[in-house]
């Protein structure tokens, strides 16, 4: 499948809905980026909650517009909380998106994972180790990081974007998206981005709260994509290494000017 | 009741209370503001802990000078660990505050929050939609965002600080402050800081250092509001944007001039 | 014993093999640190990650190239987690770093970080106040807080690493560092590092690390003291606070140059 490059109108489109429809993102993610993705989703104008409690979750995913299920510290209470939270927000009619963070290398989390994929998530995003394992080609990279090429991870995000009906974002030099019919990618960003803790996973904050807004959904995590790797080719032009990038970034993010972008 | 404007005299002292005293801060926060809670404790002359297990939380409290209980990733675990600090610091004559995060729209931390009001808080620091959701007058807020004004919240805030014993600091454009009997005003700070997560939280932690501080506790607690409020315009001031923000204010805090604020 | 001046060398070659091995840094650490942890390796060009749940933890450990093992929010379920993460690092030869702190003021994690020294740590990093109270002479800090000076935890320092095994490194205005036989000293640093949360835990990351690195232990553990001190003075000077110095921190750590410091 060959991939079309996103048209940078649609980032626009994304950023506008941001500040226009303010969406309400229930992040259930790891213990190391909680306030990164809030100051990220924060930048953007969407409103960030990290509620963790079942009861509360299960609640909670019924009312926020946006779930995102992050696996980076699991444990099996997590687990749980997860499991009910992302059959609540199914029940209502919520899109949910899956971070499988280092999928592959540890056994628990990888069949976790797995099980969530018939509970059809609206995205998945991860580096191309981390498709690649979820997709169960592959054992997965070392860590968090990555190491494999994306171009390897693609036939494995059209098999999962087939197989579980989400659409699938793959991180890299250049980020490629499917649905398992269509392709599209997104370049941009920096390598130094990879320095900064949080990154990837604060994206796929932004993903997830995509899903919930107007549009076409492949568009739209592609969109997000995009966002996040024009903010930090700004950022990083304006830092001095991974330090000065965090301020940077989130500054960028909060500047993005739609109209300029499109 | 018509609130009175806060002396910035009142500031200053409170400000120099901080660096002489350095309270040791026994923080029970949720997971997404540590740092920055922590952080903002330190840039005072402050001293934080974070102590969490309930052995140890016990133990803790009677010792630290002040008890913070925010319950923004409020779990069934942590509220019983927050239960057995709370009476402990009550044992030891140690003041301890609430910040009750998204009370109202959430079953679980709203019970838990009104069962908490028995145990008589020094303080109670939220925003119009929790204060009047904690004193059964609304539903809440959406997520960790108030949809109300501070003047709606206002009797609510008097009702809870006559039926709880607490100060209560309402926040807003305006953070008005009552001990049930007088109203202080404290205007600054900047619709920025909302774009930034945990700014509230903070607050919340310098409000609980400022009640075992000498000097009258409502007059203390609109002081931690004015502190939070001066070196927020100061950041805003000197910042490009939310990111920019969080290394600007707390710069701003570790410089607050006592005597220039006086 | 009369310490040695660490051979500013040692610094610019610890920094060269953290570059060129990328050690891989299994983190069992507090709550409130975690995300400044993790910047401070990634911009050292380690690759850090937080794995929790036992299952995984006792997976994880036997793969990254050491294990850091923090008590600052220490809870039974996560000493569980690091008891056995221990022990897996231990089967597969990897070195494990104790960071005790708080220990002596709190009986849980004293007893607990005590239990622990019979499992021969790499390295133990700690202030004054923790290092004599983990050798049983001392009560112990104020919170978090050293109430006692360098000098006065040299005994303990010694009797400590010669029990246990491990290299001992003092924090403060000159940290010391000793295997029992050896000191090594290691000026630097500045006291508005003690204004940001994490410094001393994010220290105690890079001291894990250096124990899976090529070169001495005690040596490469003063260098990783060396390290932090460098890049805290260049921050320092760089910063008008606190709030800035963390970012001027994590760019120093990442363009601290080997040639230039040796």
């Amino acid at each position: 499948m060959q991939p079309d490059l996103l048209n940078p109108a649609h980032i626009a489109t994304l950023l506008q809905h941001f500040r226009r429809h303010s969406p309400l993102v229930h992040c259930m993610t790891n213990d190391v980026v909680q306030s990164f993705t809030a100051n990220v989703l924060l930048a953007l104008g969407a409103s960030p909650a990290m509620v963790i409690e079942p009861e509360e979750a299960v609640q909670f995913s019924a009312i926020a517009d946006a779930l995102l299920v992050n696996v980076g510290t699991l444990t099996a209470d997590r687990a749980e909380a997860m499991r009910v939270a992302i059959n609540s927000a199914r029940e209502a009619g919520k899109p949910w998106t899956l971070d499988p963070v280092a999928v592959g290398g540890l056994t628990f989390r990888t069949d976790f994972c797995r099980e969530l994929l018939i509970l059809r998530p609206a995205a998945i995003r991860g580096n191309a180790s981390e498709i690649l394992a979820l997709a169960g080609m592959q054992a997965g990279g070392r860590g968090v990081d990555t190491t494999d090429t994306i171009r390897a991870a693609l036939p494995a995000a059209v098999a999962l974007a087939r197989q579980s009906g989400a659409v699938v974002a793959v991180s890299g030099e250049v980020d490629h998206i499917t649905d398992g019919e269509r392709m599209l990618a997104v370049p941009g960003g920096d390598p130094l981005m990879t320095r900064v803790v949080g990154t990837g996973c604060a994206l796929s904050a932004v993903v997830a709260a995509s899903c919930a807004l107007p549009g076409d959904r492949l568009t739209n995590v592609a969109a997000a994509c995009g966002i996040m790797a024009q903010a930090g080719s700004r950022a990083v032009a304006a830092s001095q290494g991974p330090g000065s990038f965090i301020p940077a970034f989130l500054d960028a993010l909060y500047r993005l000017d739609g109209e300029a972008l499109a």
